[in-house]
């Protein structure tokens, strides 16, 4: 490709309306252009990297063995009404009734419709396994659409659904995606991580999501340094640490008049925060709990929701704190409440001795508290926090870090809840009518590409993974017009590149040199070669790397060689 | 591919409720299945073919310098009040709101949304000429969708919009579409015609409609025989014929009791049908006129609309006809009327001598009619008829043939309509803003198919050209299971056959082989190889060309150099 026959439009300026880098990058390397609320034009530079990214996913999920087809975009609400999901998918779903008063849908998701395919085109066991997949525009009528292309409302996805007569086959199947979404994501030069997940509103049996690992990145996941443990930070367990110390200091009030916080607190006293204990206060079903955990730690409300009588628990108010321990937010603890409170104390908490909490008493902890001698133990003991970086991994195998991470596909396994409730099912080996398992297996291919950003840019613009540029190297030209040779050698050098195989790009827009290197770089283009009069005078040419810091003149074999890798 | 490995439903029965050959066709091979009206799910067969011709018109596309884009499918209703569409478009726009009570439609057509692009992109000459393109699921809500994929509301389309800085330069890329619509419908292996066409609703100043050829086709198209002329019926000039013959019979009245039509008239008087002449009582703007055209020639409506008066003419009413002529119609002629009446006369009636007309009597015509001598010359003498086959091309290059079409592309001069709605302007040389002329250039990607298999198809199926054809041979067994040595030698085959780049199927389902057969035969492949103990005996393979009446028994180079072309 030329440039000059492209369809190329950066900007300099930073748009103030982008909140995310990858957001800003796009809108400035010209890939994507607002319509309107959630809706973006991909450019011709913005497509091809999408296209890059579909064709990485087709050829692997052909690999796998999955099946495509295309289902419409459209769906009849006759469907949706069958799995309840009508009503229940919520303001998410784009709601449309034609011109003869029907209801439809903007399909967010196909699970409907390729069951109703299955139940018509399934009749026998011999028929399964079969993983059906379409790669096809989506639409969910986000709240606060944003970030450009990362939570658009119509958006592209691969998503598939597989089809089981039973949970083993279903379980092999979960397995071979799980796989191929590893050599989707590795081939597409993504660090990324797979994490058990919660399987939400889709419900179903088991459930991984892969996420790329950027700083911006919205969930936060937990991942070992010693296995390929990976968890979200809500699900991931700490895990139960030693023996709790025997007591070695006596109980003694201390003055903090103003430090209300654990920080505060040991910075006054000079010890570690993991001697201090923070209380946080909340209200359940049979009352007033106080939830003790390290002030190092944050308590965990997923986890802390999952104890007896705190299903639905709330923070307390202040009244019924002041009610309850007489003391205003940042002076709590457990000792001495003024009402009956339960205690829930994490378990590090638990193992703790010698330490410090608040006295329930405006401007004043208590230091040297030990469990049995200066208070019962807690009424539950349990995981109720956060897990951080330096914890043990719960497989038992290396450390915990955590990283921030962009949810980019998602594998699960779905079993019979949609067959079942569409009366979908074939024939086993017995000539017995039996629901299939299903599993269904998503990846957001636009969402990718603004991912891949996030995770691989620099001050300079985007720097692309091999797989995902739209071109891999650019042949620049210096004052072409002051020098016919130039032009003539820089033509000969894209041909041949293009001719080796290596996807070149010929800028030959007769821009500045400083425009045009400040474009390429912003683009994120691999490699950049040029071509100038005094390179060809000594019989070179100026390469660099993106990711490089300095340029290395190259003569036309060593230039080749590095291009090929 | 495996066919095991696939997913493959084919019917026997030809569904109820398909009216034509190419839907019952593409629901017998199971190559679509309705989801709901005008709504079809692609099979992994259908999207085979129907990626096979997305991927011809997106190379030569490519090829004609043309920029693939991707535009939303969702489009928000200000961009259609600009052009004043939103209301004009009509029951087809299919309007939805989103949760937020905004009002978009599900794009059937992206004049909008690349005019809007281009203002906000396109700011100099520099940049022009430019094609833009994108191959897109569109939506048109049809009142009566039918004939499967042939009039679906979802379907997949490529359009392409270009901008010029002036006509000149807008002509020269119609003709490049023109000669690539050309290239893709070669390539297709279809046999078509690019049609003059009426520019119809969306306006513009030049149009061409590409018709794939198939009797079952909507329209009807004449084109020579002698040249590249073709056009629609509706558009098509019937030449002026030469002189007038003098006269040669005297007027004479004929008893014609129940001869109503002209055909009646000529068997009963034994003339050829071109000797009599149809009168059309009709109602203009200035009362009746009687149109006359030759007994074997049909009135055209869209050509008589254009005539002075006539704009908005109506059929005469039966009380009109017998006050302006006093007979019933079937015996209506220009001859002594009861009022004064305007007649139109066609060319080729008006080079007619001793011609037959009704007599203005019930029950009788008159022959030996002369203009001059029996009736004054017509008050209007035109081209009001459809030209039928055999009349000369109007290019005055051959004979005209009528065949019947499907339309699956279609070129436009837009002109500056859409950019000067939208106030869309680049700077010319001069450094003026000037509003750029477009083209728009649409192609039916999901039609094709159809229509393919409506001109390509015999009693057993479809016959595919090959660029559609989902495999290019079929590998068949008979009975493998038999003898190890058939499974292996097909096995082995099939990999040779891929190896070498013919892209081959093996049909491993262990059908019997009539049922194999016939699924081979319905799903349009174009070469089968079967391979059996008997010829593995002999040394041979029986090859057959879809197209052929007989098998042949191939060696193995011999079959190679057969399937390589």
């Amino acid at each position: 490709m030329r440039l000059s026959q492209f369809h190329l439009r950066t900007v300099k300026e930073t748009p103030a309306d982008a909140e995310v880098v990858s957001h800003q990058l796009m809108l400035r390397a010209g890939m994507i252009r607002k319509l309107a609320a959630g809706l973006y034009t991909w450019s011709p530079l913005g497509l091809r990297v999408l296209r890059k990214v579909e064709s990485v996913v087709r050829e692997e999920m052909n690999r796998a063995g999955a099946i495509e087809l295309l289902m419409p975009s459209i769906q009849p609400r006759e469907l949706w009404e069958e799995t309840g999901r009508w009503q229940k998918f919520g303001g998410q779903l784009l709601k449309i009734r034609d011109r003869k008063d029907a209801e439809y849908c903007y399909g967010p998701t196909h699970e409907e419709v390729i069951t109703d395919f299955a139940r018509n085109e399934l009749s026998s066991y011999k028929q399964l396994p079969v993983n059906f997949y379409q790669i096809q525009t989506k639409f969910r009528d986000e709240i606060r659409p944003r970030f450009g292309v990362m939570r658009a409302r119509e958006f592209l996805m691969k998503d598939a659904y597989s089809f089981h007569v039973d949970d083993a086959s279903l379980g092999d199947e979960y397995r071979n995606m799980y796989d191929t979404y590893t050599r989707i994501f590795t081939r597409l030069g993504l660090k990324f991580r797979a994490v058990f997940a919660d399987t939400g509103a889709i419900g179903g049996s088991a459930s991984h999501e892969f996420h790329v690992l950027a700083d911006s990145g919205e969930d936060a996941i937990a991942f070992s340094d010693g296995s390929e443990y990976a968890a979200n930070v809500e699900l991931a367990e700490a895990i139960a640490p030693g023996a709790r110390a025997p007591a070695a200091e006596a109980l003694r009030k201390v003055d903090t008049p103003t430090q209300k916080t654990c920080e505060d607190v040991a910075a006054l006293m000079g010890i570690g925060l993991d001697r201090t204990v923070k209380s946080v206060a909340v209200w359940g079903d049979d009352g007033f709990v106080l939830v003790l955990v390290r002030g190092d730690h944050v308590v965990n409300e997923v986890k802390l929701s999952k104890l007896a009588g705190l299903a639905d628990y709330r923070l307390a108010t202040e009244a019924e704190i002041l009610e309850h321990l007489g003391a205003e937010p940042g002076f709590l603890g457990p000792l001495d409440p003024r009402k009956p409170i339960r205690i829930v104390a994490d378990r590090s908490v638990d193992a703790m001795a010698d330490f410090v909490v608040g006295a329930n008493e405006n401007g004043f902890h208590v230091a040297g508290v030990n469990w049995g001698r200066d208070l019962a133990d807690a009424d539950i003991v349990a995981d109720v926090r956060n897990v951080v970086a330096g914890d043990a991994s719960p497989d038992g195998q290396g450390t915990l870090g955590i990283a921030r991470g962009i949810e980019v596909g998602h594998v699960f396994q779905l079993g019979r809840k949609y067959a079942e409730a569409m009366k979908c099912t074939v024939l086993d080996m017995a000539g017995k009518a039996v629901t299939p398992a299903m599993g269904c297996y998503g990846i957001g291919v636009s969402r990718i590409v603004a991912a891949a950003i996030e995770q691989n840019h620099d001050a300079n613009g985007i720097v692309w993974p091999d797989a995902m540029a739209p071109w891999q190297v650019a042949v620049c030209m210096i004052n072409p017009k002051n020098d016919a040779t130039v032009a003539a050698a820089a033509e000969t050098l894209y041909r041949e590149l293009n001719a080796a195989g290596i996807d070149a790009v010929l800028d030959d827009r007769g821009l500045r040199p400083g425009q045009m290197f400040a474009d390429i770089e912003l683009i994120g283009l691999p490699h950049r070669v040029v071509v100038s009069e005094r390179g060809l005078a000594a019989g070179t040419f100026e390469y660099r790397a993106r990711t490089a810091s300095d340029a290395e003149q190259l003569d036309r074999d060593a230039l080749f060689a590095k291009l090929r890798g």
